[in-house]
C-alpha cells in the first residue's frame, strides 16, 4: 500500500508518537492547578509553546494551541474581524482557500458583513495587485493560504502581506499545507496551521496572532489559551505536535529536494503515459510533495477505487467523489478540467520505487476505467464528415441526468459527426459539465461558444474548429 | 504523591492508553476518504461512536464527538438556542453550573437573550419546582448539571427533565462529573460530557442531541460530525475515550461503594480532627468520589501548597487560589464558607491508605497555616467583657486591602471584646468577605446583621449573641 494523500493527513511521525507516549504520564493534569501534577503539565505546555513558536518564528505568547486547523481558521477569522469591527466589515479571501476559510466568509456575509473573493489564474495563483485592488477603507481582514491544498501552488504571501500592511489591514495566512516545510516569510499578522498535516497528531491546530493585531475572541469566554481556544488543553497532543514540527523542519530542506524531484517525474511523465491528461497547478512555484492532474473521460470515484485496489491512496477534486456532487472549488476557480481528477501528495519519506510503481500502474488503470465508460479511445477527432448544411447547427446531445464524465464522453463521441464550423449542444444538469466542457474544448482545440438556459439543466454549445 | 483532584482531570485509564496506542496506527487518516486508510479510520470512528452511544444510552447518530466538554457545552447550548429561536430567547441554568454553561448564558444575554439562574439550597441542590417556576412561554432551553463539580451534590435531573418535557422545553444535562459512574436517567434532550473526567484522554467531549430536538449548529459550516463539531476528527483519542468509558462503567458499581465509604470517612472525621471546619454539599445525594470542606481562618492557596508539600493534590474554591480573586460561584450560590476551601476528589482505585494518610496529615497542616496567619486557636469565644455602654456599637475592624481569610480572622480576634448584644463593623474590600463573614456568624452562632456601604469596600455588621 502506498499512501499518497499527505495533504489530507500525514501518518504520525515517529517523533510525534514518542512525544505523545512520553507525555501521557506527565501531561494529563490541569495546567492551571498549583499542585505537582498541574505544574508538570504546565511545564510541558510551556515548553511545547516555545518550541512551536520557535518553529513558526513568533513569540510564545503570540501562539495558541487550538483543537484543529479548522478551529484555528474559524477562531482566527472571527476574532480578527471582531477586533476591527470599528474599521468595517469587509473581508478579503482568495477563491481557492480551504473550506474552513470560505465557510467563515460565508458566515460573515450571512451575519451582514461583505466578502471579496480574489480570483486565481489557471495555475491557481492570486496576484498581489488583485489584493491591492480589493482593499477598501472598510476592509477588516484579508486571508491568503501559503500554498494550495489541492494543486500545491504557492501563493505570493510576502507581496500580499506587504500590500495589506501598507493599507493597515491584517493578513491571516492559512499555512496548513506549508508549515511543515518551513516558516512563512513576510509581514503577516495572523497564521493558522494544522498539526496532522505535518505528521503531528490529530486534535492540534495553531493560531498565531502577532502582537499589535487587534483581536477579540468570539464565543463564550474561557480562561485557557489566552481566551482564544476554549476547553481543557490536550497537552500530550500539543507536545507531540511541537516535537514533530521541529523534527520535520530539521529534515525539510533535504526532503523537499527529493520529493520535488519525485513529483516532477509525475508532472512530466503522466501526460506521456496517459492520453488526454491535464496536469494542473503552478509547475515551479509549488509545494514539493503535491502534483495534481485530471484525466478526460474518467469518473474520479471509480479511478480512486481502482487505484486503491492496486495499492495507491490518493484523493480527487472530481465531483463524482464528493457527496455534494459539485467539483472542487479550487479547480473551478482555476477553470481547469475536474473530471478524473487525481491529487498525489507524497508524505516525507515516500520511496522512489513507490512513485515508479504508481507511474507503471496508472496507464492501465485509467484505460480500464475509460473502457468501462465507453469513452473514446483516441485523442484524435474523427475526420470531418461531409458538410450537410441542414445539420450544421442541429446536433444535440442529451446528457440530462447523467453524471460526470458522461456528458463530456458523449460530446467527444459526436464531435466527429459535427461539420467543421458547425456546433453541437450538450444538454446537461451535472454541475461538473459547466467546468469540464469548456476544459475539454481547450484541451481539444475546439471552441466553447457558451452556455444557454434549457428546460432542464443547461445547453453547452461547442463549435468544431478542426 | 496522592492525586485527589479527579474532578479536574483523571489520570489516563490503562484501557484508554492501550486503545490510544493501538489506534495511532489505524486512526490517523481522514475517515471521509474512500481509500483503505480512510476506511479503516471510518471503521474505528463508527465503532467508537457505537460504544460511546451504548454507554450513554442513546443512538449512535445522536452522539457527536467534540474536542472537549467545554466545546460540547458551548456548541450544545448555542445550537439548541438557535434551533428554538422562534419560540423565544429565554435560557434557564442553575446557579452552580460549570463555567462553560454560565459563560454561554452570559454570551446569550450579551447577544440580546435573557437568562434565569436557578438558586440552590445550602447543599448545592436545585429544586424541580424552581425550574417549573422559571419556565416561560419563550423559554428555548433549560440546563442542569447531573452533579456538581465542586461539592459533588447530585441534582434532581429526572424530575427537572419531566418538568421541562411537560412544558415542551428541551433540557441539556451537563454530565461531565457523573457520566463515568453511569448513564444519566430521565427524559433529557441534550447531554454533554468530557472524556478526561472519566480517565479518557484530553481532547474529547461528547454532545448528544436526542432525535426530535431542534438543533441548528452555529459557527461556520463543516461537514464533519453531523456539522456539530468542526475540524478533523481525533480518532485515536475518540477510540480511547469510548473504550475507557466502557471500562469504567464495568467497574462503576463496585468502585462507587468503595469510594463513597472513603469520602464518608473524610466527611465524618474531618470536623472532629480539625476545629472550625464546615463540610459542604449534600451528605447523601452526592457523587461517590467528591468531598468538600472549608476551614475557617485559613488561606486556601497556602493550604493547597502545604498539602502539596506533604504529598496531596487537591483543589480549592477559595478566592485566594484564583486569579480572579473571587470565591467559587458554587460556594457563593450555596451561601457557605469559602475560605480554606478544599475539594478532595478521589480517582477510582484510590487506596484506602492514601485517605488515611490524608486524614492523619490534615490537622497539623491546617494548624500550621492558621498559626502563621495568627488565627485564633480556640473555637470558644472569649468570655464577654464587662459591658461598657459607650463602646457597645463602636467597635470597627479595618481590614481594607486585606485578602481572605484576614478579614474573618480579625473579626474573630475582636469578637471577645464586643459586649453581648453589641455589634462590630468589619470594613473589607475583599470579595470573599461578603460570603465568609455571614458563614462565620452561622458557624459561631453570632448574628450577621448585614452589609452597609462604606467609603471603601463595605462594612459588614456582626452582633455578638453569646
Amino acid at each position: 500500500m502506498s499512501y499518497f494523500d499527505a495533504a489530507s493527513a500525514a501518518p504520525l511521525h515517529p517523533v510525534a508518537r514518542q512525544a505523545l507516549q512520553a507525555s501521557l504520564d506527565e501531561g494529563w493534569a490541569d495546567p492551571a492547578r498549583l499542585y505537582r501534577e498541574g505544574r508538570r503539565a504546565r511545564l510541558l505546555l510551556d515548553a511545547a509553546r516555545e518550541a512551536a513558536a520557535d518553529a513558526v518564528g513568533c513569540r510564545p505568547d503570540e501562539l495558541t494551541f487550538t483543537t484543529s486547523g479548522t478551529r484555528a481558521a474559524h477562531s482566527g477569522i472571527a476574532g480578527a474581524l471582531a477586533g476591527r469591527r470599528r474599521v468595517g466589515a469587509h473581508l478579503i479571501v482568495s477563491a481557492v482557500e480551504h473550506s474552513s476559510v470560505l465557510h467563515s466568509a460565508e458566515l460573515h456575509e450571512a451575519s451582514g458583513g461583505t466578502a471579496t473573493r480574489i480570483p486565481v489564474d489557471r495555475t491557481g495563483r492570486v496576484s498581489p495587485s488583485s489584493y491591492a485592488g480589493a482593499l477598501r477603507a472598510d476592509t477588516a481582514l484579508a486571508c491568503l493560504q501559503s500554498a494550495n491544498h489541492e494543486v500545491g501552488t504557492e501563493q505570493p504571501v510576502e507581496e500580499v502581506a506587504q500590500v495589506c500592511r501598507g493599507a493597515g489591514v491584517p493578513l491571516l495566512v492559512d499555512a496548513a499545507q506549508s508549515l511543515g516545510w518551513g516558516r512563512v516569510e513576510g509581514d503577516w499578522s495572523l497564521l493558522t496551521a494544522s498539526a496532522h498535516k505535518w505528521g503531528g497528531p490529530s486534535g492540534v491546530g495553531l493560531l498565531v496572532v502577532r502582537k499589535g493585531t487587534r483581536f477579540a475572541p468570539q464565543g463564550p469566554s474561557d480562561e485557557r489559551e489566552s481566551g482564544r481556544a476554549p476547553g481543557f488543553e490536550n497537552i500530550p497532543a500539543v507536545v507531540a505536535a511541537a516535537a514533530s514540527l521541529r523534527a520535520v523542519h530539521a529534515q525539510a530542506a533535504q526532503e523537499a529536494v527529493r520529493l520535488r524531484e519525485l513529483t516532477e517525474r509525475i508532472r512530466v511523465r503522466v501526460p506521456g503515459l496517459v492520453p488526454d491528461v491535464e496536469v494542473v497547478g503552478d509547475p515551479v512555484r509549488r509545494l514539493p510533495g503535491i502534483v495534481t492532474f485530471s484525466c478526460l473521460y474518467v469518473d474520479g470515484e471509480t479511478l480512486l477505487h481502482e487505484l486503491d485496489r492496486v495499492g495507491f491512496s490518493v484523493s480527487s477534486g472530481s465531483s463524482c467523489t464528493s457527496s455534494t456532487l459539485t467539483p472542487s472549488h479550487v479547480l473551478k476557480a482555476m477553470g481547469v478540467l475536474s473530471e478524473g481528477n487525481v491529487r498525489v501528495s507524497l508524505p516525507p519519506g515516500t520511496p522512489e520505487e513507490d512513485v515508479e510503481r504508481f507511474l507503471a500502474a496508472l496507464p492501465d488503470t485509467v484505460a480500464a476505467v475509460r473502457e468501462r465508460l465507453g469513452a473514446p479511445t483516441s485523442a484524435v477527432t474523427e475526420p470531418a464528415a461531409p458538410v450537410d448544411s441542414l445539420v450544421v447547427d442541429a446536433l444535440v446531445v442529451d446528457a440530462l441526468g447523467r453524471r460526470c464524465p458522461i456528458p463530456v464522453i458523449e460530446l467527444a463521441k459526436v464531435i466527429g459527426d459535427v461539420p467543421v464550423g458547425g456546433t453541437v449542444r450538450v444538454l446537461a444538469d451535472d454541475e461538473a459539465a459547466r467546468l469540464d466542457i469548456p476544459a475539454w474544448c481547450e484541451m481539444r482545440g475546439q471552441e466553447y461558444v457558451g452556455e444557454e438556459p434549457a428546460d432542464h439543466g443547461s445547453a453547452y454549445v461547442v463549435r468544431r474548429l478542426s
